[in-house]
């Protein structure tokens, strides 16, 4: 089972996620989580730009390629809302995936509950950590429940 | 040519982008912008929940008839970010449209311009008004430009 | 909007929907409902059949091409669970709405709440009455909650 | 070729199945198959509920991560409908593996044919016993038929 | 409801059926019924060819804007097999009926049976008459049987 | 039938199809074919830009929302190829065209035989002259050559 | 890539074109070519009918499951026509295969030309012999042509 | 990740970007490039035309079976336009392409912008050398800029 992890890229979540699966028969994609790099690759890459709605442009575009082959690709796209930043990009990634019928998880504190309430009722598990990601892919895998 | 006019339901653009379209030969859809009416739908026809979360969830689900047919009927959404509250469901609305194929305009001030980049990216046009929204929609109808 | 009525054909709840929504601007659809011209509708125009199995595989057959036009055609499919028979033709409307992508709507009483728990997690709204279903419709299509 | 055994989970009719199909070039998937675990799923991983209703939605929409996968993956989907229970949820998994273009067979006693003639005329077989599956797949595979 | 009226076309089948089921809420098309008009509007309009085997490409592919066009815009097709010719076109605007998702009704004689099965097969209907044919439309628009 | 004429802009002979349809039942649709406003109409609307990449990348987005939406909705996509320019824009509609499945005819003359041999080969009907295309429109719907 | 050969079954042309495409990255499929399994599979493992209609509606479903199973999974399709039988079942292959965007490959001598003009007319290459196929799949892998 | 590299075939550009991709775990595709070949591969194993526009049909179909599976089957499609022939059918392939959902990166040099803008604004880059493509798809797969 192929799995998509979008979302807030500061934390190491990921991390926990892989982590603890284990050996479980999963792989696991995501976008490139080095923020300079993910801001920069247009301008880099394809050349510098005065104006920053293009350089973000440029960068938006090339991230793209990776993005939108990852959640094609994957059976499940799990999508962790921070505490900071507007995360447009994640609510985004979470619409594309819905409409494509992947199966969604979303994860993310009490304090956003409400403006996420339209997301969360896409998705079929709404979680708070990494641990219960791996709880839920493991059971999906294996039947087998946390002790 | 439908039209579907997503986000921002506090200020009166989408009566501003109807008005200025006049008599086009435009269909116009989007969803209910009372605010109240839009979070209580759910408890106040399929029952209250003393859980929030619960509350939410049947709102969101009931609303989701309308937002979703209404964005498989259109050929152009158009989704505006304003200038307060997380708009999630703006970007994951945005999200749906473009995995399905639609043609996205994506309307907000220069402020926002860096955290939405990945949306702006898969739009067909940004714009900051709702007369460039008009004007667009006259051109694509029939070819003339503002004087 | 196109709104389908699946489900028990054995009480009059299609007539109290359609009655209570007035005159919204839907149209409705719905199996035929004449429980014998239903069951042997095969036979009676492609000849009869000795065998109960091919007898009701002619029926079945037929059924079809008015049932599944009227789900592939409908925005919302509406599912009625009544308090007798096994009702597998229901639920496997029901599925098929769901896999098209329809906005489904389930209606029963609360004995049958854990057996259709599958199928009630994969609607958009789970009612118990047919003035519910109008309230939504209502709702859907002109954001007016019932006072 | 994968194969997805939907419905009945009380006997062990997948293990017969997969036993007398021996050492073919086939993959079996399934829902999970311990009662309890599947009930309890969604409040043991995601936070118990008051409710049954909610309570049940959770465990339902967890178990629809990996049916709705493992149909989806499918070549060819068996739903045997056994002798208890509503089994809405198998009607439903067949009514979704028939949307999705899904090669159905379906196994049930012919105390079951009338309610069942609906799903049955969507089926290229319909079947008593695990040995008929096992040869069918095995012809498939092969061409070649039981001695 | 669109029916698309394929096969046969040396008898008046089609005007039969249409006649049948008078001013029942249906819109019929199908192909060019001209022989001569067939086989030569490729050449007559696009030029001629010294090689049976373009004249007849150029027909054939013109012929193909409408034959594909009608079934793609049916929700029933009916294919009617007659006692002379290969009619392989027949079976191929089955193939692709079939594989669009089509409701397909089949006529044909007793005679042509084995040969038809797997056509058959595909099959919501297998007919010999008009008549049938007007039967389960009417049938399929208004729940009424032949008295 | 809805017909979308695409490709060169400098001669009239959208005008000469349109014409010589006379009253069939067709519907008409193109891009807009003011090569000023075609090239200006981003910068018109959305602002100026001091690259002329961007500026052609926002009226070429502009121009998407008609022509994309033109091309889906039509039932036969016409692309001529004229005398000058690169015209690398027609052979990208044809290419759009022909994978979305709708109907190709390629008008041009000779010269251009080998460059589109590649789109000839997808086009159902490959022509010279306005007049052909409505004849085979004319022959389409009614079945009628020119004498 | 895979390839599906499709239509007569009473000559060895399977294995020729296989033997000719020697050790080429290449996996083929195909029905079931043994005539009696065919016909009687179904009744064979789902029951003996008295009616031979029934006899040939379980058989050809069976054979369904394998032939529609490898027409979707094929890139290319190869469909022969014989010199005998009525062969609609390679016709309606054909038809499948064709609205299932599949490269088409058609097989057959001079004398059935004009009968299967528009199935040809559909193809990508209307060949005589299997050389001729090896020879296509041979330049399609590696792009060298016969000597 | 699967690349097919589509365009200008009498350079060594696509030799450039496997090369410096290195080890990275892609695939290429791409049609034949022998240039003798591919038009004349449909006389050679079809048989010989006297007219031109037959010839070129069959060799433009036989390099279809090639391109349109490669196409289909690649997540990523390079389309490279060159200094010289018409090449419309690298701007067919990029239609094609960007109707399927591919992501598109284009290489031109500066003397063809205005012509390819429509194509340009359809891709997710814009680029003039076979190194950009590699450091894309290294960024793409690994997240590593160049230095």
């Amino acid at each position: 089972m192929r799995i998509y992890l979008s979302g807030e890229i500061h934390t190491d979540w990921r991390a926990q996620i892989i982590a603890a699966c284990g050996d479980l028969n999963l792989s696991f994609d995501g976008p490139v989580t080095d923020h300079a790099a993910s801001d920069d690759c247009g301008a880099e890459i394809l050349g510098a730009e005065a104006n920053k709605f293009w350089h973000d442009r440029k960068g938006a575009q090339l991230n793209a390629i990776r993005t939108r082959t990852g959640i094609e690709q994957a059976d499940v796209v799990v999508v962790r809302f921070g505490e900071k930043y507007k995360q447009w990009n994640a609510a985004f990634d979470a619409g594309q995936a819905y409409a494509m019928g992947k199966s969604l998880i979303i994860m993310h504190q009490d304090e956003h509950q409400h403006p996420l309430k339209e997301i969360d009722a896409a998705a079929l598990a709404v979680v708070k950590s990494p641990l219960q990601v791996s709880q839920i892919l493991k059971y999906t895998l294996d039947g087998s429940l946390p002790k």
